[in-house]
């Protein structure tokens, strides 16, 4: 089959995106919110957690691991914080619901907290961020995944990449956006770079014989991926994940079947802040100043650009909403066979 | 001069450090508290935010550059949210006490925030961690500093390595505390394994030709230590200081002095949460599941074991008040010097 680059519209994708999530039994409205995030994903040139994982989350659905039409529940609040209980619903609706209730929650206290377990993947965590800073909310949250990563020193994945986002908001609605995972690189970058033919650009991983290595097919093999700084990202990780767990009720990584289709039963934190409330009059300033020197920095190669988290996002947004996403075709068609 | 590893009693040094603050006109009162969170330091064996330091922050006392004295002010609070301002007093102390309020604030609302400028070095940030532990409180806090890492792709520092903090509490009072700067090696980490002849374990930054490497010397010489996690680092150190100094009205990292004595005016920020507002019965045997997990990981090394973060810190406080702090006499003369 021929594997060219193509373009798809944002409204076709959408369409086909909640038509094919309705045929699963998944509700009118909740298949179009559904849809949008993932579009949205797409738009924002994420594919690998839109277009790429769209077939994933179908069978997870088909297999009721995923069960569409049941919304988080509260099951404690107090003042500030909650903790709500996902009920194994679509990753995607309860991460939307639990950062919009903690962006309610900081417009009545300054700051909110939703706890949240049993939750599905949310795909991209980003997107959490940015619905927070368009409310021009500071936001941050993160999930626990299953064990997918060796702690630093050991031999076996038993802590989780653990994606952490925290979104910093403009005015002008450019948005600083980190979205990262724990390890340096994800199974999707190690598989896209050995499919060029390439080699990463910093270690990622350990080969058979235990040496870090920048090539994506040993670390493949070996699943030893390491952790962003190492026993630095492994750390974040821990932490990331008992705070989670603890705060939710949740299960820690450990708890979470390892197993791409079966992981399920996340435990999630949202946290967001209302800069409002401590009167935001310079906050612009802050904004602009930090861009501008990251911008002024000297790139190491010549004629190079120093950017700072979530610029190429806007980047690929505008361009998507102008020409519409670029993406293989045999990602698309492997969306068309589910309709 | 010989420069052997000595023990120094923890209430010899407590006791010093009081009396040499008091001879730098460091009231009774604060000089015992500032001596307590120093030797506590020591203790814990971070040494490097300790006896190490502690030359530096009586030069900055006599500079006029940390004003002892001056307590932290609020500037504007809502609810669970607080800006204050440090007015240049000693770190420790306006660190020491917004980390106190946040922990309040936590108490009434389940979630608390502090967001503080014009603060001084807080030396380690381990501490405020450790002390919302104390009051099983989540904690989490960050601080930018002076421009001393380069971002990702760039040739100069521009950013800070803005030391973060999370501590998840435990009822056996043996909490887990991740204190982590963004830089994957601190400078006096560079120097430490210098002066002993050998290598980085890791790529710790690049040397005059551009390259990464693992030789000490070379990333002294240039000053270009790399991020940890490389992009990833980089991008969450940018986002701690937009977030720090945006909530509070303070400097971010370009707009501090570029020089170790002079760095000062930092912003920093203190985020307290009370889990026992969700209940939390279960929150043991969450820290022990995960905790239990990274023992029960196998050791890269025949024999090593996996540890989580802070855990070493528990056998140096022990071993400190059984048997004092062991450091070498150079560096306890230097404090001697200062008497």
């Amino acid at each position: 089959m021929e594997n060219e680059m193509m373009t798809v519209q944002l409204e076709e994708m959408e369409q086909l995106f909640a038509s094919i999530l309705m045929k699963n039994g998944v509700s009118e409205k909740e298949a179009e919110e559904t849809a949008q995030v993932f579009t949205c994903n797409a738009t924002d040139g994420v594919l690998s957690h839109s277009v790429m994982r769209f077939p994933r989350l179908i069978r997870q659905i088909q297999l009721g691991i995923v069960k569409s039409g049941v919304l988080p529940v509260c099951i404690s609040s107090r003042m500030a914080v909650q903790r709500s209980d996902a009920g194994f619903g679509l990753g995607t609706t309860s991460a939307r619901l639990s950062m919009e209730r903690a962006c309610s929650l900081a417009k009545e206290y300054g700051i909110g907290l939703v706890a949240l377990k049993n939750a599905n993947h949310w795909m991209r965590g980003g997107y959490y961020g940015w619905q927070a800073a368009q409310q021009q909310m500071i936001g941050i949250c993160w999930t626990n995944t299953m064990p997918n990563m060796p702690p630093w020193g050991a031999l076996e994945s038993t802590i989780g990449n653990n994606p952490c986002v925290i979104a910093i908001p403009r005015k002008n609605g450019k948005h600083v956006v980190l979205d990262s995972a724990m390890s340096q690189f994800s199974y999707g970058k190690l598989e896209e770079t050995r499919l060029k033919g390439q080699q990463l650009p910093v270690v990622g991983g350990y080969d058979k014989e235990g040496f870090l290595t920048t090539d994506p097919q040993s670390i493949e093999e070996t699943g030893r991926v390491v952790p962003a700084g190492f026993w630095k990202g492994s750390a974040l990780s821990l932490v990331l994940d008992m705070a989670a767990a603890l705060l939710a009720d949740g299960n820690c990584t450990c708890e979470i079947p390892k197993d791409t289709i079966r992981e399920s039963g996340l435990s999630q934190m949202f946290i967001a802040i209302n800069p409002e409330f401590l009167g935001e009059e310079h906050s612009e300033r802050i904004a602009n100043k930090v861009i501008d020197s990251i911008h002024a920095s000297k790139s190491i190669k010549k004629g190079g650009v120093v950017r700072y988290p979530g610029e190429r996002v806007i980047q690929d947004r505008e361009n998507a909403r102008l020409h519409g996403v670029s993406l293989s075709s045999r990602a698309w068609q492997a969306i068309k066979d589910l309709a």
